[in-house]
């Protein structure tokens, strides 16, 4: 398998992601939320590069059942039902619902790799998940969102600790060398609310009194779901799946 | 100080690097030819964007005291009278000349960075002499050149080299995400040819028969100079310094 990691959303392009799997990750919020919300039962979402966007995709869906949410500058936007702590994206709230979401780093990232064959959504939440998911694949692409347009060291980590996961799989994996760093990374730092603290990203949710979000960010395994996106909507594929990793959703 | 590692050039705006001191690195193989052949009595490099600014730029400066040289895809392009390896740069060909540059990643970075306070140029050659110079600024970017876009390890490997030494004289180091790990990385990996060759660009290198320039690469503290960029002509500021550093020119 050949494996290759970029850090930053701003890298890629058509040609890097064409014919092949790609995993978006942005763990401090995005991809922590959407597969937080698509586990509590959410239909779909629908990444927006602006919240402009985000307001008229929701005028044209219909707001009885569509719930805009995301961020800028880490605060819910103005005229938004939610923001972007994973713990607001309840099955209570988001059961049924569509959403429209619009972030800084995350959505773009997605938006970025729309032109692959397969594009999947990981975070720590559902890294066995989407480990299990891609273990066959012969030309991965692990796609860090990164922090406005700069390298994020959780999400390089989610990055590691899922070739991690690959490593004990496979024996033929070829590395980019940020693939190898990433490796690196996952092998040095526990994957921990207080090493999400540390990041940059971390450091800035904690000064916005958002600091809690942090442990929900670092739950590895929560939930056994493989968020997928097609024609620029995440859902799952499969959500019979959802059951089997969600605690809150099996009786 | 606040340290910030900066993995491609692409990331860096002027917002960025204003009135802050910048070192830009491209360790294979752009700085480490402008380190040698500044150590070697080239009066100064012109870093240019294209390989036909930099044939224009000749033709206005006159062919008899320049010399073009530079990489696309490895090798020289045609018609430049020096390719990239440092090795060709001997004070035999280079000493008194000035060097009309186009590279792929190098020159670029040092063309991102321009808008700086202070821009310098950094590799494994002169590691301690950038130190020196930078350890009493408050506000350093050390931006790696990368490899088409994307992280190059040698690179992050040298800018942590660099903090490394810079942690030894101070204790009041402030660092972004991305200079921790590169910190993370040259705790880890030693500064050798092996090193080297293990990086994307190293492969690349060795592909093209180009293997031996990772010697030299790698070779660290070989020159005591550092430098400067001023109205984009690199050169050194303090000439008589090259004496101390490369043995090539001490009688």
């Amino acid at each position: 398998m050949k494996a290759e990691v970029y850090f930053t959303w701003g890298e890629v392009n058509e040609a890097l992601v064409d014919k092949r799997t790609v995993v978006v990750m942005d763990v401090i919020r995005a991809t922590t939320v959407i597969v937080e919300a698509l586990a509590n039962g959410a239909r779909g979402i629908f990444p927006t590069e602006s919240t402009d966007e985000a307001a008229r995709l929701a005028s044209s869906l219909g707001r009885e059942e569509t719930l805009l949410c995301g961020e800028r500058r880490g605060l819910k936007p103005e005229g938004f039902d939610l923001g972007n702590s994973p713990a607001e994206f309840t099955p209570e709230v988001v059961e049924g619902k569509q959403l429209i979401m619009s972030t800084t780093n995350g959505t773009r990232a997605l938006l970025a790799a729309e032109d692959a064959s397969r594009v999947l959504v990981g975070a720590f939440l559902n890294l066995s998940a989407v480990a299990e998911a891609v273990g066959g694949e012969e030309n991965l692409v692990l796609l860090c969102a990164g922090k406005d347009q700069h390298f994020a060291l959780e999400d390089a980590l989610c990055a590691g600790a899922l070739l991690m996961m690959l490593t004990r799989e496979r024996e033929d994996l070829t590395l980019n060398d940020a693939a190898r760093v990433a490796l690196d990374l996952a092998r040095k730092y526990p994957i921990t609310a207080d090493t999400l603290r540390s990041t940059s990203a971390g450091e800035a949710l904690t000064e916005l009194g958002l600091e809690r979000d942090l442990e929900l960010c670092a739950s590895v395994d929560r939930h056994a779901v493989v968020p997928e996106m097609k024609e620029r909507r995440v859902y799952l594929p499969n959500p019979r799946k959802r059951s089997q990793g969600s605690g809150r959703r099996t009786p």
